[in-house]
């Protein structure tokens, strides 16, 4: 760390979340390398005073705190691994953060080779999608020895309202992996109770409302159900991204001999919505493939 | 009503429920009939200045509103229809209040019935259960012309912390229904999210803590998270009181070609709560279920 507490800090993958999270760390003082495939993203950080390097590697070379946010596993694996990748530059001390949702086991087999470089990993995905992301208030769940945990926090607090410590590393995507669970399972649910209320002919506004503050409640119910009955289908967090993290969930539950029927039955749904062009709607578009299971209004 | 403003009330049903429920209408002042099948049951309200009628007959001939709180479908059949039922003794303008949860239909069948003797049915069940009950803390759903649910009104804000009228007669059960189906599927969420955690080694204490404010949130989560993880599976609300709820969700979900294949899921799994003897558990005790799918900790 500079005499001014500052880091250097690197980003890679400047997309709809990573774009302003970098803008968050650059507005914090640290400064900042960046880079990304499509070199044009980088231009507005650049302005504001951010290095742009040429590959990972370069961003290696000049910064102790990394922060990836790509899109999947074999992303990660590139940015970390893959032709001139952090490994090949990495330097003592250092810690990557890598806030993509990706397999806990991929964190895992990362940070092992991180280590033999004297550097570590730490596990970091979000939730709250672009609007926590361009508002600073991410929920973050980390995963990571201690150490390397703590030198990343100050970095994680530009980004997030709230940041967890879950555990050793890959424990920060298991805790995503579960968000996504609970998140996916909650709204088909919601889209069951809405099917009801419309087969058997009450006003599904009410019904929300008599229910809401009890037992039935939840973020998904007030906040998507509402979107649902204004046929306002636009993404909040896609389907598309939503079929990769239960993808990871069931990949991840195979491995460790976890049956979660419910979480397959929500993933073979969203299926269907995929299916029917719906990937890149809102993830309350569910609703639609419930709606396609019963008798046509 | 009574030049005093107050209301003569009969009391069908004076079990967990039933019980306290009536001690608030006696408690406001309504003169009160009371009837059980089980007599002894009578014999506090009694105390506290209740009549006690020999059927339900007895009841209907000496009140203006009668409120119903037993099982099943059958019982308020009976009770509304069969012998000694208040069909034989409905006075007209009186209004029948079922707080049971039963089928929809029932409820229409019976109100039917009723207006051909100039009375009324209201369908009012309540979510909150027996704690619910005694702190007069109920959220009562109804259904009902507005004429009936209105005479009705004074009676339940005796026990209700909330009331929705939501729609004609039989929409009150359509939305405790709709409650039924959005506390089983998040609660199976729940634990499969619990599952998943455990199953890949991180704390599931700090996993709600990370996740529960956003996207996931749920009652189910925060109340019933933490009772799983503690081992505490009393009751709350009974798995074979759950069971009769979701039957009466499939079945009336048959009667309107709606298919729910997720509140189907949850039954069947419940199914297996009760194949192990778990029936008079509390409904998170499916996290066990769930646990028995994975693979032994």
């Amino acid at each position: 760390m500079s005499s001014s507490g500052k880091l250097r800090v690197g980003f890679i993958g400047l997309g709809i979340m990573g774009q302003p999270m970098a803008g968050h760390i650059l507005a914090a003082g640290h400064p900042l390398t960046v880079f990304n495939r499509t070199r044009a993203r980088t231009a507005g950080l650049a302005e504001r005073g951010a290095t742009v390097a040429d590959s990972p590697a370069g961003v290696a070379a000049r910064a102790e705190v990394i922060v990836t946010m790509v899109t999947d596993s074999p992303d990660v694996e590139q940015v970390v691994a893959g032709a001139d990748g952090l490994l090949e530059a990495i330097r003592p001390g250092a810690v990557v953060v890598d806030m993509s949702t990706i397999a806990p086991e991929v964190e895992r087999r990362l940070d092992a080779r991180l280590r033999e470089r004297g550097a570590a990993l730490v596990d970091a995905p979000v939730s709250g999608g672009d609007v926590g992301a361009r508002n600073a208030t991410l929920a973050i769940m980390a995963g990571g020895e201690t150490a390397a945990f703590e030198k990343a926090r100050p970095i994680l607090e530009t980004m997030g309202a709230s940041i967890t410590h879950c555990g050793p590393v890959g424990s920060g995507q298991v805790a995503k992996l579960c968000n996504q669970i609970l998140v996916s399972v909650t709204l088909l649910g919601v889209c069951e109770a809405l099917a009801f209320a419309r087969a058997n002919g009450i006003d599904p506004k009410t019904m929300i409302r008599a229910v809401e503050k009890g037992a039935a409640g939840s973020w998904q119910l007030s906040n998507l159900g509402p979107r649902i009955l204004n046929g306002d289908f636009d993404p909040g967090f896609m389907v598309d991204l939503m079929q990769k993290d239960l993808r990871l969930v069931l990949e991840a539950a195979g491995l460790t001999h976890a049956a979660l029927p419910a979480s397959a039955l929500v993933q073979q749904l969203f299926a269907s919505a995929q299916a029917h062009g719906q990937g890149r709607e809102g993830t309350q578009s569910l609703a639609k493939v419930v709606d396609r299971l019963c008798r046509p209004a």
